[in-house]
């Protein structure tokens, strides 16, 4: 699949797999990320490695290779790679050969995830990795470390449209997380905050019922109360969403009362393109009570699993119509700033990327006859 | 799928669902005809209508949406559409768009199936759809009103190419709907009537074994008896096939006798293109005997899926190997002749919509993004 | 699929199918060869008949025809072809059309597998078929007949490569056939012999331990000694591989001694690609020893195939990644020498034919509307 244009960011940090589904898969997995087939390993010592998943002598897949040290061996012909992707074995062959190697990406593990660096490992600065606190600081957030990983049969970008319009949860999860279609109508976006590389907003919905999801976790008797609800969204290129809710008694004025006292959740969603056309899906939800009561966890859970599987119907759906349509011109209505936002300033950085480091083979063809 | 050239006549009116699919799916029914998504429904009112099946906003599938009366919502941002196409609520926004809607397409109910029009609506005359009176007369045709739907794997000229030369029942049906391989040698078409959109043709086999799917549901004293057998063939563009059998003793002229009195069955077909290589295919099978037996009908039902499903086989493997093969050219035979007219007149009237109607965007391009 | 370059060499004979796949099959086979569909039928007399497997009337499958002494009847309108393709019958048309046939292929039946010819049948010469004796000669080598037929989802020059260099019997066999990681290290080919249409070698592993699969079949006590093991690998175009392994005690010079007296194996696997994508692969294990006794035939044959599914599982790998990634440049490494040669002479067989008989359609277009 070669493309005459650049259809990813190279240089930014995509997340590529917690640090529990490498460990699961015998600590080394081959992933697909942006088209390229990955083998992350984790080495004796504890460091991760991610190189090209495909031996250059003959293309076998090093995932089902075995880690030696801090290599990896491909356990077809035998040939050891280092971290750097240099290969320093051929079994049989006393020379070693200069030129045989795979390419090396940088990858740094931060809040439990594996962050992976596509571009030019010059510019890959681990500092530049979103952190999200509550994902390392099980004291004060209790979430559920496992199994929060979806694939998605769609572009990312229809992921990341989705959670910047915060509208949808009206209509698609009525039920689950959202609570009522009145949220559509009278709660809009307070502030839309533009940034280079994203946007962050605040949206109330005031003097509402408690969503099901939150009602099935809290004691009876704040069921039926009204509440002020706020959602504070944060999405950063290539596909990060962050996300802060908070409900408290409807009326109170928060700004003027210690928020720690009211219920509160952290939410991460990460999407990673695997391919143009599906997506690997990354997201752990927070919660700052009862954090011992491992049936709040798992209500939690199941909610939030039904709302994103409500999700996943429609953006699917979507995909499917997009790719047979391609010729579709999608028309803008009001709610769409924070979306048509993110998409502008991606498009930039994928133009100014091309014009920069326009794509090119890393290795020479040499001896070329397959 | 953008295609240079045409492939599918336009305006014409393709069978599109029986009325009680769309009933059973809760009266909103996707379905892609000619390759294009439409969502069916049926308002409050009864009235039906079909639409473009993706949201103008961001292609969310209409299909899933919820009918509010005359109109639907769609589920993913609650914008809403009248039968016109036309959207009159967008959540949140209070200033209505002029430039928001879908396609609406002219749908019409005849004959318990919904018709659709896929071309320039000015031109979609209700009169021109081809009224098959059985369909609406229980009290003269006794059939089998659901589970009248096969899919089929192939391009729809393939099944209308199946059912216009009928010496394949010989070979195909010998024992379900033809009898005996001597159909192949001894009956010929008698008259082919060439029309400007279609043919009819009729076919004797005269002093012939009874076949098995008939012989099955008649008492056994006429079962070894020798019959006489007509069938009446009318096949119209865009694939739709009409047939009347009649069974009588061997040797009566029929000219001369009111045919009321002999066992006869009415069958129609139509072959509507999903895709170039899906076709819907609606059928129904009626009788004037042995009205009120469930027996009979059970019988027969099955007989004909049988024999479906031997043609489907195939025609199914005929596609794959056209696809594969797409420089096959096939060779005529004399059995040929209502095939190679139909395929004749459907390819004189695409080149004629082709000049006067030339595809262009119905929806102008404004804000571009996606 | 039309290709503009040729992708297949077209003058050579391939294992097409086993005879008793054939009798399985009702004596008619439908089976892709090279991208092409031919049906393969035995006729009454018990002469092979390979024809396209596409009735040139309209592309029906001739393989769920039937056989009419030495000819095959279509079974959609009855059209019946003679052993040369020639059409003979065409039910209900008194004349007979000259044009009307399908091309015939020179088939041969040899060592139970049927060998097809695809390419000008004025060059089919039987004598070049590479007999491989221990197939018809059970007096003296005993095998397994039957369910030696794997599908690979791989090009089968992948699977060629795969058995051009033994060195990877130490990584991916180390359990089954290998028997040690050392077999890469300590024993190299002895002799490369470059032939016109492939090569010859020899490879020794001295003083090793038995390999798992031949310890399972052979008496305790010999179990624990240490053999020098033998292959002697030939390939041959268009993916052709016969080999003679030998287990004597180690040490023994086996020059001076009769071999008769010591456990051998012969193994053929024939490489056929299918599509450029997947390949049929025929393969039989054979024995010198133990020759009535069931339960090593059981015992081999499950090595083998576990063995086969090891190659498999890493060669549909290699596959599936270089299908995406279709700028991969593999690089040589010493243990590649004999696989080179073979893609060398393969290439240049497949560009002189190119230049020689280049592609052309062999039947005229004349009534064309499909």
């Amino acid at each position: 699949m070669t493309d005459e244009k650049k259809i990813f960011l190279d240089n930014c940090w995509y997340a590529a797999a917690w640090d529990y589904e490498v460990a699961e898969a015998d600590n080394k997995l081959g992933r697909t990320i942006c088209e390229k087939s990955i083998v992350f390993f984790k080495a004796e010592s504890g460091v991760y490695t991610a190189l090209d998943n495909r031996c250059c002598h003959r293309a076998a897949p090093l995932s089902v290779g075995r880690i030696e040290g801090n290599n990896i061996r491909c356990m077809y012909h035998g040939l050891v790679y280092n971290p750097d992707g240099k290969c320093i074995e051929v079994p049989g062959q006393e020379t070693q050969v200069e030129s045989l190697g795979v390419r090396s990406y940088p990858v740094v593990e931060k809040g439990h995830m594996l962050w992976i660096w596509m571009g030019d490992p010059a510019l890959a600065n681990p500092d530049d990795i979103h952190d999200y606190l509550p994902l390392s600081d099980p004291d004060n957030w209790c979430g559920f470390p496992r199994q929060s990983y979806l694939h998605y049969k769609a572009n990312w970008l229809l992921v990341v449209d989705n959670l910047s319009d915060f509208s949808h949860i009206a209509f698609v999860h009525t039920n689950t997380v959202g609570g009522s279609e009145e949220y559509a109508y009278v709660s809009v976006p307070e502030e839309l905050e533009r940034l280079d590389d994203g946007f962050r907003l605040e949206r109330w919905h005031y003097n509402s019922n408690v969503p099901p999801y939150h009602a099935k976790v809290i004691p009876e008797n704040e069921r039926t109360g009204k509440v002020d609800r706020r959602n504070l969204v944060e999405i950063r290129v290539p596909g990060l969403f962050f996300m802060e809710t908070l409900f408290a008694p409807a009326g109170v004025d928060i700004k003027t009362q210690d928020i720690g006292q009211y219920r509160q959740y952290r939410n991460c969603q990460f999407m990673t393109p695997e391919t143009r056309n599906t997506t690997h899906f990354f997201w752990n939800y927070l919660r700052n009570y009862d954090m011992d009561n491992p049936e709040t966890t798992k209500s939690l859970q199941a909610s939030l699993l039904e709302a994103f599987g409500e999700d996943k119907a429609i953006i699917e759906e979507q995909q499917k119509l997009l790719v047979k349509n391609t010729s579709f011109d999608p028309r803008f209505i009001k709610a769409d700033k924070a979306l048509a936002h993110f998409r502008r300033i991606w498009k930039k950085k994928l133009e100014e990327e091309e014009q920069k480091y326009p794509t090119k083979p890393t290795e020479e063809s040499r001896h070329r006859i397959l």
